[in-house]
């Protein structure tokens, strides 16, 4: 048993006050598959949020999940979706997208984001009927490699996207700490006119499970229940979903729980770098990538949970430590001070 | 606001008994993707209650998942699953099972509850390679109809699929009422001997969510977790499912949760049956079809939760009411006093 | 070897002038995908016999091919096509349609048509998004038992498709012998007006292979040669399906020989009434269900090929003898004939 | 109207020998759907071809059905397909492969051949449930750009395939032309030993329409026939393909048309050479890739059918030139007439 796991941000369970709120409705009656009145007023929390109330809500269990369904819900089955070679879908998925039919368009990507060029790479492989059509393009924030998009960058990719009549998607699993980092410019209120639907990425940041489906454009809404039901998402105790969201944006604990997260992850790079490591990575949210001597990394790994991520050269390695809401600052410190005595 | 409903078994949340032990553990650091430790203990206590170390189990978060997911892992392209008609993979799962490429073979049961001779009809549409191949029959227990399988019947059904190399699937969303009523003669080690998959239905008998997928059969065993993955039903906080299925498990909740629910169906059974009505199936679990003039019907709807069920003539009809482990006697009793006084 | 087989109408090759056409061009170069001259001059005589310019026209190898295109380019994941039980997508053709995703939700038809009231019995299993949304009604013209659709009865299955907002799709594999029934006051200058898609059956009429997709409802057309290029259907020598129905439809070949097979039937049908034999279903198409004693069955195939249908009682079965363009006379007297000597 | 078109293998019908076989068969009655005896003696004739009796060969219309259709029998609904990013099935098939459901996993490769290394390279990616197991290995001789594999690649390769677990499958489209390259030392009996399932070409040497798929491997083998009848592929006339087939191998015309398409491919080459132009690939097969200036290119184009293929630098492109079984001589001198007048 190590010391303290920094493999994931999935490795406890719910904030106290998801908790707090699903057991004190606990026997409250309500209607099923996701007509309850949690369900109600978290898409009335969420719509404020993002300030529209044009946009359709719907809360899931998980996001591969939401992944599948969103996208299987928009492709004609000629139609594929452009992304980065790094990206979950292409890579951690078990071909969840291609199970539903439609092609992976991928590019290769260094930090994870996509540009208007790198899209329009993407869209040079396609000709006329022999090929695939490009319809979207599937990015997230922050990526996989920690990093996020400025506005200046979202707009640019969107316009683009419209551009060439492709529709833009974001992947929230760590939207939260997408958002609430020190170099992000974007908010929600913003993030919604650039994109044609994302999801709200809960399990990774204070719920026990769930995402919440956000489709903005209207030519995406229509029978989106049939979508969920079909591929097995509609949950009968939704109330289970929408209760979580509801205890996540009642008062902004969603975003300070990204922020906690990501000063954790910012405590951690100011100790590692002040010991003289670099990182693969410039990263500013939960995910931090720095890079160790392997030795270093062995005896580490005796201490600590994390996954070894990319060998550098034949001496060094980078490994990932994924911060969240629920990471003490003294497990940060206690890490600090063991890397310092692992180095001497 | 009616004063209850008897829509369905998932009204309410979870069992005190489920929260408090996802609220106990809840910061306990875990491993992801149903590796924690929960999954592992519930999965040990399942084997032991099945009194079969040999089979697998899986926990998922809902049943039209776990029903695409085992069916979509046995099915060959070309094969097919043999149902009743009214059964839920046929009516209620919005093609579910089709949107993983497989024909659901269906055949007309009266009472929801398939037999060798009703199997053997499905089979005799099968011809050759112009015909979809049957390879799984699908039953529930209890059915959507409230009916349950003897142990006679089961046997009667494994043996004969066995001898058709069929493979028997068994959707245990109300398995726990259909163990319990007061009519069955079969508990979970006679079931898990005539069956090659089944799951242990948890959303409708005091989970938050949840179904435990049990794979008997070796043949099925193989690389399931992918399969899971694929329709996106691996959940990062698998300890979620598992810890539920720890609390229900512990000191057999899930079978005095099924009784108390089929103890409440019986009173009003027992209640309405003195004031002279009939039913339209046979019930002995939490699922009852009581006929009622339809100005009762009405009457009653301004009370209590519950759906019309089937048009029995002009003037009456059946409703469906549904108890659960969360429904209390005080409430039947109000509603059978209610009853009296509408009918008078 | 039997003297001559009635087993089906594909039992010989093509018609001399289609394959004249075949030889004649051989050496022509032209381009491929269907994008050759034949293909381009078939387009435009269809055109004209359907005295409609606005009508998209596609080459296809085969019928099962064609219905699994044309369906799976129509529907949404979540929808379903209504057909009769009786019906080739259900019957015989190994799930194709499933295996693109889609339920067929079925009717039971005792005469193999669908009508209003059939198709409203489909609708009424819809209930909302727990079920398969039905969105095209499949019919054949002629019908897998031999019976055709009267332009009143056509009328009003359009018109209700139209109202419900369903697409009406034919599948006419044997549409020059439904056409041209003796019975038949259809054309397809009327035929066009109440379907959204149709396709005229080549294989089963004088081509070596071949069916002719034709898309009447401009909903359908959009990127029509992506599904066909998908499904594996768009033949690099598209001209060799081009230059056959060029030769069937250039002088009206295509419905004389529907009409022939359709006389050949008649004659069959006269002579074998004559003999005081019934018929299990009332059919003036090419394919005959006449009723005969078991023991004449079993000497008759002694001398000719054809198909046992349905067991009628203990004693006596239905059979199937198909005749075609191809059918001779003679071979229908000598069979009538041998008919006579075999009753004796 | 250009003097003669080189953009592909399939701009004429079939050889006149397929034509006359076609002919003089055409009125004799068969059993439908592959079973007739055209069908038949084809099937033992590869088989002699093969030197194996214990193969399985299937009659198909087209390339893209036979790569669907064999690739989606193999695989399980999680696992993909290793093949060169410039792999038909990749590039130009429309995602016919992920309509089944399954993957492409990727490899970039200069000459358009997999070896072990870049094999590995596509496993690589490959970690556990979370990524979509590599199950085949998808080849094609000759490959996209005229490329051939000699024996002791392909064994190479076959070997690596079984050490790890991985079918071998081989497109065939060209194969002809690739088995009959004067630098190719293997024949059909040789690639039989190594490769689990690969379909002979038909289309594009030769036949009208047809591709023969081979299955070597038994467990590739079982009901084989209901995959291609789900995917529309089992023609009633299978007569159709199994005539061409034997009108092709009953003598050699297979190999023969095959090295005469090389043969003008290669007097193209020299001529072109002569001239002191340079290729983009070493082909030694039907496709070859000269380098002309653009200006020269635009000129050609107005004599001669073929596609413009890279850019190679602001003033140079490769061209596409494609001969076939049915390109004479003359038209060959007469290019390279054209091309030497236009240098000048």
């Amino acid at each position: 048993m190590n010391k303290y796991s920094f493999l994931n941000d999935y490795s406890e369970g719910g904030h106290p006050k998801v908790l707090e709120l699903l057991q004190s409705t606990n026997l409250q009656q309500e209607l099923g598959y996701g007509q309850d009145s949690f369900c109600i007023k978290a898409e009335s929390l969420i719509k404020s949020e993002l300030g529209r109330e044009d946009v359709d809500v719907h809360f899931i269990a998980g996001g591969t999940q939401a992944n599948l369904i969103v996208l299987a819900s928009i492709l004609m089955p000629y139609e594929g979706v452009i992304a980065a070679k790094s990206s979950h879908i292409n890579r951690h998925e078990t071909g969840a997208i291609e199970a539903t039919g439609h092609k992976v368009i991928t590019v290769n990507v260094p930090d994870g984001k996509l540009t208007p060029e790198l899209v329009a790479q993407g869209l040079s492989e396609y000709e006329d009927e022999h090929t695939v059509m490009p319809r979207v393009v599937f990015i997230s924030n922050s990526t996989e490699l920690g990093t996020i998009y400025k506005e200046i960058e979202l707009k640019a990719l969107s316009e683009f996207c419209k551009s060439k009549g492709l529709y833009l998607y974001m992947d929230g699993a760590r939207l939260a700490s997408g958002l609430m980092s020190g170099e992000s410019d974007l908010n929600m209120k913003q993030l919604v006119n650039y994109v044609d639907a994302f999801y709200i990425g809960g399990t990774k940041n204070g719920a026990l499970i769930g995402e919440a489906i956000v489709l903005v454009n209207d030519a995406l809404k229509k029978n989106f229940r049939f979508h969920i039901k079909q591929r097995g998402g509609l949950l009968a105790k939704g109330r289970v979903l929408g209760s979580q969201f509801l205890a996540l944006f009642e008062s902004g604990l969603y975003f300070e729980l990204g922020k906690h997260a990501n000063q954790m992850a910012s405590k951690l790079v100011q100790g590692i770098e002040g010991l003289g490591y670099s990182f693969e990575t410039h990263s500013t949210t939960n995910q931090i990538f720095p890079i160790f001597p392997n030795s270093l990394i062995t005896r580490l790994s005796e201490l600590y949970g994390f996954y070894i991520w990319t060998k550098i050269d034949s001496e060094n390695s980078s490994i990932r430590l994924v911060t969240s809401w629920a990471t003490k600052e003294e497990k940060v410190q206690e890490f600090l001070n063991d890397l310092k005595n692992l180095k001497n």
